[in-house]
């Protein structure tokens, strides 16, 4: 199969073998897969690829249809069923194995490009505002970077869930297009203090926003810490957590276990599936890429000016 | 009555009118009253009183005998029992007024001057370690200034749990009688990372703590900060909080409303006081102090160099 690799930092489309599924496994034929920020993390060397996984095709999601059943699979999917799910790695690749409790339904209503940037999202954005943040209505969420893939599925969400949206965008380009998706305030990163107080903060950009949100949590605030690219090194006044008796908490779902997993996947087919089904729920997309222009793909995801996902397609 | 109050930066013995309850109130002959952090961070100014307390007198736990009920209390207590409780300030005074239902009972096996130092400890270490902190049997705590007022409740709790107790206390003096009340390993600070990964970290110093326990975290980790006597603006890492799932979080009882510091009675009542009753945990107490002796209570209270509370007695 070809497969996206990670070569002393460059990206090349090389041939490499087709995976064998083992037990409780099956082979995707995969047609789409999103990119996503862990992915230029890897390639740049600063984030190996979790135990499991491949240690140089990156891919954190993908869609594609069932191509092969491993032994012992439990009949949750036949081949040729339209599948969607999270890996550890991979999915940037004609083929990918995955334990067949991590898949998910791709719902008619969604494109093939959607379908393969909607998986990490989506998974991300309801781990992260609904388990860790235990997000429910009423609630005053504040999302900070809310124009990206994670972003606009966590504006989506939120406003799903009948929480009140503040999404914070610095790009003003972008502010009527999130606002569309059910931010009821879209604001820039500035004046963050001045739309609190917060129940919920999602962080999706760094170490800043952390800082900036403190002095502006509701009693019993979580703040949700999901990305860093613009720092990880936070100074936190412990004072205003004790006052606010608030957590600042991290996450990620690339180095979960295979249950864990499973369990986000079941949160996904309750919580989200049915929402992306009837068009609740959408999955934006800026640009899609064929695999053999990851380069360029991976560069227009970092350029930052971008509203939704970039995908690549098989 | 008499009541210590905070005159100038001083504390000085002065004569206030009797309190008087409102409905659901009641008004306690005080006969002990422990002092904590807060009562000293109140005297220098940087803390003041919650709205409903005495501005100026300290004191955020008290024992004594019931003197009198206010309107439409619920039959919780009667004249004369004997009762415990944590208060938003105005514990240490002759007479402090307070909502029914944070009342305690005082077990019979419990001293004067031991009743008077368990109200705050206990509650503070029951509400951080079990409803923040969700700690269980089987999981592995580090308590962070173990030595204290809260940090003996902490330790002697845990183990009451089932938990893996590691007590880090700076005195070597204290690391013995710290192994007596439970902990399974008693270390100083800078062996906290040989000692790890701590499912549950309770911080009772400052900010250097919550630092140095970031890399020694299971996964799902809570860090629970309740003192930053030593400095409250802690470095974090916001990839080390990601990487291991963890939260960090603050917490203070003070400042809760009436229905939060009577959840806090509840489980005061389920899940502690059973406990000192049949003598499984105890109450350290280092020294006791008259009224009219709080400076130099609160001297030997800030020296340090104490295992367990001081209290002052009526």
């Amino acid at each position: 199969m070809r497969a996206v690799t990670v070569v002393a930092g460059e990206l090349v489309v090389t041939e490499r073998p087709d995976p064998v599924p083992g037990p409780g496994e099956v082979v995707v034929a995969v047609v789409a897969a999103g990119i996503n920020g862990a992915d230029l993390l890897q390639r740049r060397g600063f984030y190996p690829a979790p135990a499991g996984a491949p240690v140089d095709i990156p891919g954190l999601e993908f869609a594609g249809r069932v191509l092969e059943l491993g032994p012992n699979t439990m009949g949750r999917c036949a081949i040729g069923d339209r599948v969607m799910a999270i890996t550890g790695g991979g999915g940037q690749a004609e083929r990918v194995v995955v334990p067949e409790s991590h898949l998910l339904p791709v719902p008619a209503a969604l494109g093939t490009a959607e379908a393969g940037g909607a998986p990490e999202a989506y998974s991300t954005a309801a781990d992260a505002l609904l388990t860790q943040g235990r997000l429910s209505a009423g609630d005053r969420v504040l999302i900070s970077g809310a124009a990206g893939g994670v972003g606009t599925a966590a504006v989506q969400l939120a406003h799903s869930v009948g929480a009140h949206v503040v999404a914070s965008v610095r790009n003003l380009d972008h502010h009527a297009a999130v606002a569309a998706l059910g931010a009821d305030e879209v604001i820039v990163p500035e004046a963050v203090g001045d739309h609190g107080p917060y129940d919920v903060s999602l962080e999706l950009v760094g170490a800043a926003g952390v800082e900036a949100v403190l002095a502006h949590l509701a009693p019993g605030a979580r703040v949700v810490v999901i990305g860093v690219g613009a720092g990880a090194k936070a100074q936190i006044n412990l004072l205003a957590l004790m006052g606010a008796r608030a957590t600042v908490g991290g996450s990620t779902l690339r180095a979960r276990s295979i249950e864990e997993k499973a369990a986000v996947a079941r949160l996904m087919e309750d919580r989200v599936v049915p929402l992306l089904a009837e068009g609740t729920l959408s999955v934006p997309v800026e640009a899609t890429y064929p695999l053999e222009e990851a380069t360029a793909a991976y560069e227009r995801f970092a350029s930052g000016a971008k509203l939704g996902k970039i995908v690549l397609v098989v």
